[in-house]
């Protein structure tokens, strides 16, 4: 067998556990020196490979590497840049092949979510095409929790465990001065399109009663006359009334609640907004006095709440793709599957990326209750297991650490390539 | 000595550490069995004194005592009501006079900032002119740290540890996608009129490139020409740029940024917000790609992150007041004193109320560096060893445990009043 190099990259929004999946990808590679030679990162994903911006992850110390398990964000530099198809751009491809061959890569990581396995799927065709030999394995990564064939994806678990503790948090001191103080409390979080993250701020609640009280997700239209009548109903009974909203809130005609021109690279309308909108609605119509929040970057990099179970799944995905391509396998994304006992268990499997590229899994009809605006029980059973235990990083004066790679890269061997 | 009974009640916005507050109250007091019968709260503040709601806080059980410990919010309720002076409202002073007689009051214990040492200061006046015999001390307690006379308040270093890791987290989220995504992230914290939490965000950086990269204090006027001109700088130098601003910060002829009105694409009006108010200045004049984030609440109630120094001294400012009330002192408010050691060592004293009640400390100008978009080395060394140690809550699954009271109210001895 010969021994060749590995390609990893990030790509697509970061999340507080990517790098643990990046650590286990590199620290399992170690563990296969006949098969695989040096682990090169991308250095802004796929970006990286086509701009030959390489770094050599063998020139990292081991405490810089196990460091990665805890530290947020992205450490080789993440992108939002979407292949176009072979057909459009074949200059793009090709070069992949070349930089391909010019550094001896035999394996293609690539960590990130459906727009991220598209890639990875157009890539493993294009070579298989040309009779370029190397294997695709995708890690799936997202906050939102949105991909298919995968229980759960590594991201998921870590804000959704610190959406339910912040919320829980601020529901505690909302309820302690609702008498002569704020009234209605409103958090905006991520999913644009599917509202997973805002499903697990119900795991909050401890009695029925408990905030959050109502919860606006991407898949229910939202209804401004429902929405206003059940606010006033809550807070007449409970006394305040605590709401998690995701950003994807839109009427039933699509149009979000915050609406913004600007657009990002795969086309997606940027947001954010809606809790401010929300608060002015209530205001206007109901007069009651409101706080909002809008937690933006901080959920997905919050590393210091992570889930453990997230955490380990992390670098399971990144050790499994490993083991998958050292076994010959390609075309493939690891994923988790759910055992079927009463306790939560988990272990790793596969699926063909074709079946995950562009797919996005929303928040199925039976999770909500049926008036749109909260869980259900069955949806409380899947989501509870995600985030229990915690994995906290270390500390050093008073706030966590985080590894600082050195970042070597590798000797370019083509001509430069602008993307 | 006669054994005589205590009230204690919690004022103004609520912490992190309150709670911890609370609970060294209630567990000294027991420690005094001589001196003080039963401990009562006022329900919601002073308004529990003048409605006569007080909670038997003999009969919860000492688990869940103990619990006050990690549970973030104001557990009895707390109230943003200013008693007016005894001039004005006499019938109030005197009916808090009736109340401590008809429950043998006599100790009065209020937990808040500046605004309650007022009132627990007017209150020990009071009684002393009408020759009521009782102990009145005070609890220092804001995230603001704005009291004078004590070296830091109870609820800041968790607040400032938060803000900090937050920061931290968010900040190599941003790093790791800026050359294709966003470019400018701007996180508003609190602080209407002190810039201490805005300040704690420095604390985030390990080396002087490290973001944040700047802070805007309420202390120094907001000018937008200097801002745009330093985002664009840092961000043609470090390829993105992390801002922390406070929502006091303003224009110098004092209006608030979250004053202004500004429109969205669509004609909406865009409510406040000091944060989204300078994404679209940055959005509209430099063109760079935003995100904001709004904590709110959040920061305050994170007792999941609170430090370790803050619980200890806000336990450590409830247990002395009652050591003090049995020594038979009043009209006092405990304080941490710093010591004058190169480590970081803090011992309890005592000031006059007098002293304490409505004075604001901003931070000092030689705190701010002098361009004023950050801190100098003396404030960082002012404010590291206030956030340093862990101390986590209890989990269960996977969010944190908070303490739920029985809340039992002792009978009423007296007619209704109404405020």
């Amino acid at each position: 067998m010969s021994v060749r190099n590995a390609f990893y990259a990030q790509s697509g929004g970061v999340t507080a556990v990517i790098n643990t999946s990046a650590c286990g990808v590199i620290e399992t590679a170690k563990q296969y020196p006949d098969h695989i030679g040096k682990v090169y990162a991308g250095r802004n994903g796929i970006l990286g490979a086509l701009q030959e911006e390489l770094i050599d992850t063998s020139l990292e110390s081991i405490e810089s590497i196990a460091g990665l398990r805890h530290t947020p964000g992205g450490a080789f530099g993440s992108c939002r840049y979407k292949l176009a198809s072979p057909e459009d751009k074949p200059e793009e491809y090709q070069r992949l092949i070349n930089i391909f061959k010019a550094h001896d890569i035999g394996y293609f990581f690539y960590n990130g979510g459906g727009d991220s396995m598209d890639t990875a799927h157009k890539i493993s065709l294009f070579s298989q095409s040309r009779g370029y030999d190397i294997s695709c394995i995708g890690i799936p990564k997202t906050v939102d929790n949105d991909l298919p064939a995968t229980d759960s994806c590594p991201g998921f678990g870590s804000v959704a465990k610190y959406i339910a503790t912040s919320v829980k948090e601020a529901s505690r001191d909302v309820e302690s001065m609702h008498e002569t103080s704020t009234k209605v409390f409103i958090m905006e979080v991520m999913g644009r399109h599917a509202g997973w993250i805002t499903a697990a701020a119900a795991l909050a609640m401890e009695e029925k009663s408990d905030p959050p009280h109502m919860l606006l997700f991407p898949e229910i239209d939202f209804c401004r006359e429902t929405f206003l009548a059940r606010v006033d109903q809550i807070v007449k009974k409970q006394g305040f009334c605590v709401i998690v909203a995701s950003e994807g809130t839109h009427y039933s005609d699509k149009t979000f609640l915050s609406a913004s021109r600007s657009t990002d690279a795969f086309g997606h309308v940027q947001l954010g907004g809606t809790a401010p909108i929300l608060a002015r609605m209530i205001k206007e119509s109901l007069g009651y006095r409101y706080h909002w929040a809008v937690v933006d970057y901080l959920q997905r990099a919050a590393r210091h709440m992570a889930s453990a179970v997230d955490v380990e799944q992390a670098y399971a995905v990144g050790a499994a793709a490993v083991e998958y391509a050292v076994q010959g396998k390609s075309g493939i994304m690891s994923t988790i599957i759910r055992g079927d006992d009463a306790v939560y268990t988990w272990s790793i499997g596969e699926v063909a990326l074709e079946k995950v590229a562009n797919v996005e899994v929303s928040l199925p009809r039976h999770f909500i209750s049926e008036d749109g605006l909260h869980i259900t029980e069955e949806c409380r059973r899947y989501l509870e297991p995600l985030i229990v235990g915690e994995n906290y990083p270390p500390f050093k004066h008073g706030v966590p650490v985080h590894t600082r790679l050195k970042k070597v890269y590798v000797e370019k061997q083509l001509p430069l390539f602008t993307v």
